[in-house]
């Protein structure tokens, strides 16, 4: 299709760390670019490092005016932008000073972590304009937006296909067979939807994976080279082979410092290991300017998705971000024991840390388990049709949940689920999903128990651990949380046994016993 | 003043369960009540019933027709109006009905669980007619409503002050001191909130209590009406004493039903234990007829406070409400074991239930400092100045998360940092508080150690064990999560023992380290 060869140039509005990726990125492809940001600083600095890139191959145009960036674009036959902002009211923010400059016919793709409810009211408030706005997830931070990231656009289906062609060639190819990570997700708000629930993925993954190392470091002793050989293996072969997190965790145990390292110029000290120099504390979400792991939250507490290890990664990472007050509240708990160093035989560390391993496996598949179900949830009540198995396809590289294993346990068997037009809702109906969860229950339940003994920190892992368990329960305790809720509220009940009561529908009961006439 | 002597008659708004128990209670009190339904059968109903009651003084008044129900109030000098009906689109619907029919200082007291931003929406909206919209949590169920409830209400301050001296009369009332269990909460929505985090408390408490239950059942094996005994002896005396659902337990597990207990008249089953009638299954949540504990959940995410005996407790919750789900995912995942059964000597068991005794009351504290937290940071971000020591007293009695020792230990340390001008916003940093979660960390280990090993459930008490670990912690593994942020996402971090940075304000890192050059 003639449409989809007319985009030479792209406009790049933002020039942050991802926009001035992208900027490289596209002109490495062939595109002209030109990039605009409110900060002329920004723009400065990107045109500056620019020069020291070889591989540039279209122009690399830097504006300051708004209005000389927008002209940049108007020889093509179809201006094309590509947004990169934070969220929220920035972004509208930016978007009103473009906004009476835009034309029918204009594509915006907004490659920022948005609110799919606010990418939603932005293409509604565009349509009469005859502008498509695109909800664009990009995965895979600033080190993927520059080699190839994986990408989840949402919108209107034409204009996403013409685009497809450009942002196959930029996304990142699975390595096996070459396919692009990039893929029409759905309508409306559904790409950064997918995106949204990525990130909450990603944190259930890396609270398990911090927990993993915590338990490594803390609780075995072991020096962080050994922990990144560690990580080196369970990234080479296995149910964790090729998982991003890992590979790069290993990476980041064996890191040490030069004089030179630090960005700011303070890289004077003697070298060490560079997780020394990091601190506790992570904030991403606390400054909003990525809202994507509390959005995560909100949305499976209000669509009725159990996700605990998203959630409870979340409250940690909370915890961790407000330094001030944990130390506060530490010396207040100072009988609280911390983390203790155990000794155990070579034979019985080994072994650990293999039961380590394969509950990490399980830890991840249940935070993919909570994501995917989240989607597939959403895009039933918004009418999305969002397919999983694209999600996991686009997820196959590039991005930051990518892990080998659980892609191509779930790919096939979602795929064959789509042929045989089920709609999966539950994940672990999944036989190799099921399978993989049943066969690693007692890894972590030894992890978590081991945890609990040496008072180190496992929210995550355990809370997969219960997740597997009432999952997975035909007689829960909330049996007596229900009566109890019958007593005071009138809930109503249903009975066990009962036809059309059990197992039934997720509705008030039809019971109701006046334990205590009112 | 006599402005607050003149409601002689009140008109409810929805004859459900909560609105003709509170119609009965205000009858009893001596007001003249005035009652309507968009259902005529539900006024029908109440009125039949209300002829078996011989306490009622004041009139009665049922009406068909909204128009004859406006016009019963019409003598009083000024129109008081109580609104029942469930939250979000009915209530909006039924308002609707009404509004026309409102006038300039009409005073509407809405008694429904609302989401407090739908309150402060139809605040304004009726604040130009000069109608008074105040958001009134009642706490306590249907059993309270009848007899006396935990009330909080939220608005203008003069009109709550008007119709205090009825509150007060119709409010539960500490046994102690006969403190009334009502307070002007604060401006806007804050009374509804609090409502809301009330909710969220009790899940969390709901939750812990029935994986204890779990545990004394499943896996100590003991009868019904062992446990009803042990749940009595806890609310006797110590820690645990008068917590309302530990003595609605104990009731819960003896109660036998007779051929006549059930309402829907099936009772033709011999006399058996009434939890056997009952089914794990509880939906409260999924028909959206009651949001609060999801929005508390929702809330905490948004307001970044940790939360997760609170969110736990909902997931679990949401798994149990979707049984034929989970009886479909047991069968996949068959080898996942159940909780079993252990003998334990006579000695051991008493010692299990004493520590199971402590842990419940840890993980009670923990539900109750982050629904507290939940409040200041609210209060603090919407300017309501709402006090958490009026929480603890108006929950004193009433309400469903009533527990006398928390409240002894929380009170008098609120109400003394409140003397001292200190806004407490970590509940954790009362000594008292600490203490005893410090003092009882080794139960609430002990017990999640024995229920992972023995298979049970224990999603909040596990996760009030990690809570109470990483709120603590000065040496978290998220040191490991900020150092692959900062490798993939360049998110910046702070540097241990750099001031100004550690332990530094919850914001961006001063930090990036080129871990991997893009």
């Amino acid at each position: 299709m003639a449409n989809r060869q007319k985009f030479r140039r792209i406009g790049i509005v933002g020039a942050g760390s991802m926009g001035s990726m992208m900027a490289l990125a596209f002109s490495e492809l062939g595109l002209d670019v030109s990039i605009w940001d409110v900060k002329a600083d920004n723009v400065d600095r990107l045109l500056d490092n620019a020069k020291n890139v070889k591989s540039l191959k279209g122009s690399l145009d830097g504006f300051h005016k708004l209005e000389d960036f927008i002209r940049s674009l108007d020889k093509s036959p179809r201006r094309l932008f590509l947004f990169s902002i934070t969220h929220g009211p920035p972004a509208d923010s930016v978007l009103n000073q473009l906004r009476d400059q835009l034309k029918s016919g204009d594509i915006i793709l907004d490659g920022g972590n948005e609110n799919y409810r606010n990418t939603e009211r932005r293409q509604n408030e565009l349509k009469s304009k005859g502008v498509a706005w695109i909800g664009m997830g990009v995965s895979g931070g600033y080190q993927a937006a520059r080699h190839g990231p994986s990408l989840s656009p949402g919108g209107e289906e034409g204009i996403i296909n013409d685009v497809l062609p450009l942002l196959q060639k930029y996304s990142a190819k699975e390595s096996k067979t070459g396919r692009p990570c990039v893929a029409y997700i759905g309508p409306r708000g559904s790409g950064h939807y997918v995106k949204m629930v990525h990130n909450g993925i990603e944190n259930g993954m890396l609270s398990t994976l911090c927990e993993a190392w915590g338990l490594l470091h803390q609780c075995l002793g072991l020096e962080y080279d050994e922990i990144g050989k560690i990580f080196e293996n369970w990234n080479a072969t296995g149910e964790l082979k090729n998982t991003y997190l890992v590979e790069i965790g290993s990476q980041i145990c064996e890191q040490k410092r030069g004089p030179e390292s630090d960005q700011k110029g303070k890289g004077n000290r003697r070298q060490c290991h560079m997780l020394d120099e990091v601190l506790d504390k992570v904030v991403q979400d606390d400054d909003d300017t990525e809202g994507t792991l509390y959005w995560s939250v909100m949305e499976a507490a209000e669509r009725h998705i159990a996700a605990p290890t998203i959630a409870t990664g979340h409250f940690l990472r909370v915890a961790s971000g407000n330094r001030a007050q944990r130390v506060k509240v530490a010396t207040n708990l100072r009988n609280v024991p911390r983390p203790r160093q155990v000794k155990l035989s070579e034979n019985d560390k080994a072994r650990f840390i293999e039961s380590l391993r394969l509950a990490v496996y399980a830890s991840f598949l249940c935070s993919y388990c909570q994501g995917l179900e989240l989607i597939a949830r959403a895009s039933t009540d918004e009418d999305w049709h969002v397919n999983l198995e694209t999600c996991i396809q686009i997820w196959r590289a590039g991005c930051i949940i990518r892990a080998d294993h659980i892609a191509d346990i779930l790919e096939p068997a979602l795929t064959n689920a789509a042929e045989r037009h089920i709609h999966v809702m539950n994940v672990k109906l999944i036989d190799e999903v099921a399978a993989a969860l049943a066969h690693n229950y007692q890894n972590l339940k030894e992890v978590v128990l081991r945890a609990g003994e040496w008072d180190a920190y496992a929210p995550s892992l355990s809370a997969s651990l219960e997740y597997v368990k009432y999952e997975a329960g035909t007689s829960l305790p909330t049996q007596f949380m229900e009566a109890e809720m019958d007593l005071f509220g009138a809930h109503g009940y249903d009975k066990p046994k009962v036809k059309g009561e059990d197992p039934g529908k997720p509705q008030k009961g039809a019971h109701h016993f006046e334990w205590k006439p009112a």
